[in-house]
């Protein structure tokens, strides 16, 4: 599959891109607003991979390129840009892409950070109602331990959760979460409950802050 | 210590019960509206406890009576009997008093339940508006594996999230459940945090419902 990741100049974008390019078959296109950033990381991620004898994986696009002819796109980009980003893509994807949010709207207060969904009810929610008729919309990649899984020394051992209202499609992005090793995808339900499952990144981003020894928090569910 | 576990009849109360008077030393009273339930139901935990060689650690009393003099009390009743049982105990309780919340606010929708707090903003937070001043309120044990945590014959490995105002208090709430062989107690920061602790009830309902296997979901992080 083609799985382009816009935004794939960011911490959870980088993991994704590395991981997918080094535990499987899948053609990997990083997306940035500005395509020499695009393409910088690309190299970047190529050279990292490269060095554990995996070759020509990785290539950087601007958004809309990249996102063209993608069977997978997922919004790596902070929550308040994910509209913006649907909107430029937007003549690129069709109901044979699968859109893929793993945004949270958080905001900091006294102590920690609080979920702060958009007034759709949820950032999944938003991304639904901002796509072109016709697009599944997957909610996924939340909860991941950004700097764990960007580091291809580390072994995961770590659960994402994924959400939407299109079972293929859930499944399909089940599948590639299933791909990257030590990475279960467990099925949270419909769309509805999309809150729920981006309410864990604020709780993660606490727990770090209050506990001596941990950081990059991930979750099991067991 | 004394704790009172206050709808101690209930499915975490059980658990909480049980567990504490196996593991620990401390006095465990189950609380009740109804006496005669609260003094069956510790019969019944004596019976459970005295096959595996634990005897008189838990008696049964209506729940003001059960309050008194507990130096810790749990309130392991539905979120919306919640400030009932607050004031019901109120002229029982005082500042060297800590109060417990496992509540949890939740609707069912469909394909799933999803996190309803009060007008306060969390269970925890609508607690420590109904609470006698000066009296601490912690919120924890909102997600625990309630089905595991009563039966002595499983070995726990879980997560118990602590949030609160009183770092005292706190501390002391997250050591009784440290008491408990398996349980790990985390910091989840201040009282404004609790609304992301109390959303992973529903999300953990959510994961039972949708994933073959799973029931009885808990949590750890790592």
């Amino acid at each position: 599959m083609r799985i382009a990741l816009l935004g794939g100049t960011g911490d959870i974008g980088e993991g994704l891109a590395l991981r997918w390019a080094y535990h499987t078959d899948h053609e990997v296109v990083v997306g940035s607003r500005d395509p020499e950033k695009a393409r910088a990381k690309a190299e970047e991620y190529e050279t990292e991979l490269d060095s554990r004898g995996v070759e020509e994986k990785v290539t950087g696009f601007e958004n809309a390129m990249a996102a063209d002819r993608a069977d997978v796109v997922v919004l790596a980009v902070p929550a308040y840009h994910v509209v913006d980003v649907v909107e430029e893509i937007g003549d690129r994807i069709d109901e044979d892409t699968t859109l893929v949010t793993p945004a949270v709207g958080m905001q900091k207060g006294a102590g920690g950070f609080r979920y702060n969904p958009p007034d759709a009810g949820s950032v999944t929610a938003l991304v639904a109602e901002a796509a072109p008729e016709g697009v599944p919309v997957v909610g996924a990649f939340h909860n991941l331990a950004a700097d764990r899984l960007a580091n291809l020394d580390v072994e995961l051992s770590l659960d994402t959760l994924v959400v939407g209202d299109d079972d293929d499609a859930k499944r399909n992005v089940a599948d590639l979460a299933a791909g990257i090793e030590g990475l279960r995808a467990l099925d949270a339900g419909p769309l509805a409950n999309a809150a729920e499952v981006e309410s864990l990144t604020p709780l993660l981003v606490n727990l770090a802050i209050h506990n001596d020894g941990m950081h990059d928090v991930g979750v099991r569910f067991e």
